[in-house]
């Protein structure tokens, strides 16, 4: 699996576009390229070049040109990977691409598995693991929350975080077992009260990272948000609304659109999933609805839930469907917006009535709308954005959105729960030593300080190849 | 429509793949990209940064940092452009790359219009129009054919020899002229038979090189290739027998596969598009099938027809096909293989019979095969390759495949067979001059010494956004 001895070549970029880019690393990658690529300037000895400039020329084929391009240098430790790299940006043809990848390959070099660049700058010790893993999430990320998390795990905050906790364990390790070195003496080095403190400390932290995990997934995910209601009562017309004002996209960045199976609307930066559940089979009848089986599930793995009901129906439908929804789903972990529409137009009167008679539960909150003239969206956007602890995001804390790095973070707090107890009934060093080092095997984990080929493959076989 | 003073940006690479480059180009983008980049080392003055350099750092928005990027700086006149120029490569996030498209935009920069990068590369001299256009078919070449007169064509083979031909153009003209300012002394400077030979060479090699069009256009779209024959006679095992041998792919592209709505093989460099015309509709009885209207459109647009038959049902099917198409079909444009397929179990004895009494027309070859051994694979390839005068491709001649140029070529053979005339009937010079002017304004058109804003539109419009 691991080959710094080989020279790695992939293309960088996707197909389509103007232009590619193909990446070649290792210790031979800037010979392979200086013996099919040929600078357009004489005085050039490519061999020569220095990291960080670019030179255009010919790639050839024996005789045959191949295409004109741009190589970038990069020399060792100055580069992504932390090995001597080029990068050949070239005509974006698939043809081209295909034919100086196979001229790398023959002059040499290996072709790059998935992730197998950014797995070098991490053996290189250019970033960690959980920075490693912030590369692939920030090259997926699609709204600005997403991309806030990505950047700044990318940059270091998280691993910091994760380092700190670990010190502070490894100091606890250091007190308890010299301890254990001096234990036929009885001495006592660690003062036990100072000792639970540390661990009171790093257990928190640790619980209240885990705690940030279903945020972070649902940001990183997108929040799955359902949309119920009776026909007619404006589902698509909120909705459009909704993606309308969304979408000041200012230029077409090909490649982005993808098929549409929800609808995704992004809110203050974070992306919402919008099923609608009308489309899975329109009855007249909402409560019937509700018992289709898909429709029943789409509901249950739902963060929130959008019931839309139009103003002029009153409150009696309305308040029917709320008992099914409260006594069908459990909403415990759910928010329930209850969205009345066609405000512009209420015939009867029933704002009022319905606002003073409609009873909430704590997870519910009403609403009154118009999809139509617009009135109630920004609130409803707020709503929306503070069912996602949007002022948790907007913090310095830091978030987390790995599985992995919550697995850990849950057998870390698991070890020191065991760690306080251990103290609290006097338990004998030795035992305790066991469960602190565990912890801090599990935040070594995170980091990569401590790794398993099973780990690294695990997270390197999800990345695109060529990064 | 031209705006050299605007600064331009756009994406040059499409979605997806590992990293992303932003291009910007004019005379305001290493200013501009200078307010939002931060080099990551603080000895750089980003706008003092030399060309044919790259600087690592962040996009910055204010205080929020984008991404972590490289930037290649491209100094006036000496980028793709010949303006100024930057190119920022980021993760090939859509998020990322919206945003500091964004930031250009917000800072002064415009987006790009398709092509606008390589018009710009035409209006300040990098390259010629033809050349532009070969930039576009580079990088939609999928065969090597196709890549080689596209490179060719870059490299400014075509445009040489357009300039040449007019250059001889420009010269009889000015003999012409010259002759028409002492009109009213009666000389005659220019040798009429000197001027007829410059006429007929410019005229061979134009209709020469027209004549190259319908083979380059085959190389650029590929040759279609219809195979028809009844039920079982391998035509599946024979076409999957081509692709297998034809997919040496060393490493995945991605996003070079498409839906295959045909089956393309590249043979000698060359793409063929094979059409089974049983897809079409699965009958017992080839003769009925061909009477249907889409497979006889499939034929009829053919350049190429494999019918293919199994050597046990002897020849007298064969033979009623053969004159089936033979009478529906022009196919004096067509080139129609027999292939007998299933050598390798001959039951009946049957190949020499067939070999020895099928009667051949000219445009037509009888080949035996086994799809199942391979036997004939290779001869069968070379006939296909024969078919599109593989020949001629593989000379150093110009091959057009731009149907602009063929259509200038055209109209400057027809100017000159007028000039051809004029001169037989010794018309005036004045009127000789007319056609002659005519002639080097197609020629110019090619290489865009003269251009309307109507050509450039028609040309740049095709090209993608961010070249």
């Amino acid at each position: 699996m691991i080959r710094n001895e080989e020279t790695i070549c992939a293309p960088a970029t996707s197909g389509g576009g103007a232009i590619a880019v193909i990446r070649m690393s290792g210790p031979r990658s800037i010979a392979i390229c200086g013996s099919i690529f040929f600078p357009s300037d004489r005085n050039i000895k490519f061999n020569e070049q220095k990291g960080y400039t670019i030179a255009f020329g010919e790639i050839r084929s024996g005789e045959e040109i191949i295409d004109e391009v741009l190589v970038s240098v990069f020399r060792a430790p100055h580069s992504y990977t932390g090995d001597d790299s080029v990068e050949i940006s070239c005509h974006a043809s698939p043809y081209i691409q295909q034919r100086i990848i196979e001229l790398m390959i023959s002059n040499g070099a290996v072709p790059a598995t998935p992730g197998e660049f950014t797995q070098r700058a991490f053996f290189n010790g250019k970033m960690d693991l959980s920075q490693a893993e912030a590369v692939a999430d920030l090259v997926a990320s699609e709204s600005r929350m997403a991309h806030r998390i990505a950047i700044n795990q990318l940059r270091g905050s998280f691993s910091d975080e994760i380092s700190m906790l670990r010190a502070d364990l490894l100091h606890f390790a250091s007190l308890i077992e010299l301890e254990l070195d001096f234990g036929e003496e009885d001495v006592e080095f660690a003062d036990r009260s100072k000792l639970v403190e540390i661990v009171n400390k790093v257990l928190s932290v640790s619980q209240e990272l885990a705690s940030s995990f279903s945020l972070g997934n649902a940001v990183r995910e997108g929040v799955p948000v359902v949309i119920a209601g009776n026909p007619n009562t404006g589902k698509s017309t909120l909705l459009n609304r909704l993606l309308k004002e969304e979408k000041a996209i200012v230029s077409d960045i090909p490649g982005t659109t993808r098929d549409a199976i929800e609808d995704t609307v992004v809110i203050d930066g974070i992306r919402f999933r919008f099923t609608d559940t009308a489309g899975l089979r329109e009855t007249t009848d909402i409560i019937e609805n509700l018992g289709i089986r898909k429709t029943h599930e789409k509901i249950s793995s739902s963060s929130i839930i959008l019931l839309v009901a139009d103003i002029n129906e009153g409150i009696i439908p309305l308040h029917e469907v709320l008992k099914k929804i409260r006594k069908q789903f459990s909403i415990d972990d759910k928010k329930i917006v209850i969205v009345v529409n066609k405000t512009d137009n209420d015939l009867h009167g029933n704002r009022e009535f319905i606002f003073k008679n409609l009873v909430l539960q704590a997870s519910e909150t009403l609403l009154f709308i118009s999809a139509k003239t617009g009135e109630g969206i920004d609130e409803l956007k707020s709503i929306l954005g503070r069912a996602v602890e949007i002022d948790r995001l907007n913090s310095e804390n830091v978030i987390i959105t790995n599985i992995r790095h919550y697995d850990a973070l849950l057998k870390v707090s698991e070890s020191l729960v065991r760690v306080k107890s251990g103290l609290d009934s006097f338990l004998p060093e030795d035992l305790i030593a066991i469960d602190i080092r565990h912890a801090i095997h599990y935040l070594g984990e995170i980091t990569g300080e401590i790794t398993t080929d099973e780990i690294l493959d695990n997270i390197f076989r999800n990345f695109c190849i060529g990064k």
